[in-house]
């Protein structure tokens, strides 16, 4: 059994409301850091996950964004960086 | 001015205690997807910055992750992905 490590990164979907994002926005408007930045927000895993191979090691992060780190229904995940540790 | 594009990453530094990361790893252990899954928790931004050049977008996104993207005491942040648009 092998150990990979990947990096997940979670965002809302096109059309989906970012209060966060457009807080961030107005705080780079009224400290006059930025005048139009487009800010929008999104989560950022690291996890490892075990596995015979990269191909398991991949569907099993699937399983865990769907599952757990994402709402599939207003947020789209991206696997990145999978690599064996 | 031209408009430049980045990522932002922002994780805890070493030695932070990471609740939600404990929490997704105790979700992901009970629910039997993972036994030791080491989950790190951090923010994701994209956002957008005007500037003269590379350079100058950079010092910009640079002070803009140090005053208002994360806090510099426990967190550390990342600028990845930068390029004009």
């Amino acid at each position: 059994m092998n150990k990979y490590k990947a990096d997940v990164i979670v965002t809302l979907k096109k059309g989906v409301r970012d209060p966060q994002g457009t807080a961030v926005d107005t705080v780079l408007r009224r400290t006059g850091l930025e005048e139009d930045s487009s800010v929008k927000v999104g989560k950022y895993f690291t996890l490892s996950v075990s596995g015979e191979n990269e191909a398991e090691a991949k569907e099993k992060l699937n399983k865990i964004c769907e599952d757990v780190l994402s709402n599939p229904i207003l947020e789209s995940y991206a696997i990145e960086r999978l690599k064996e540790v």
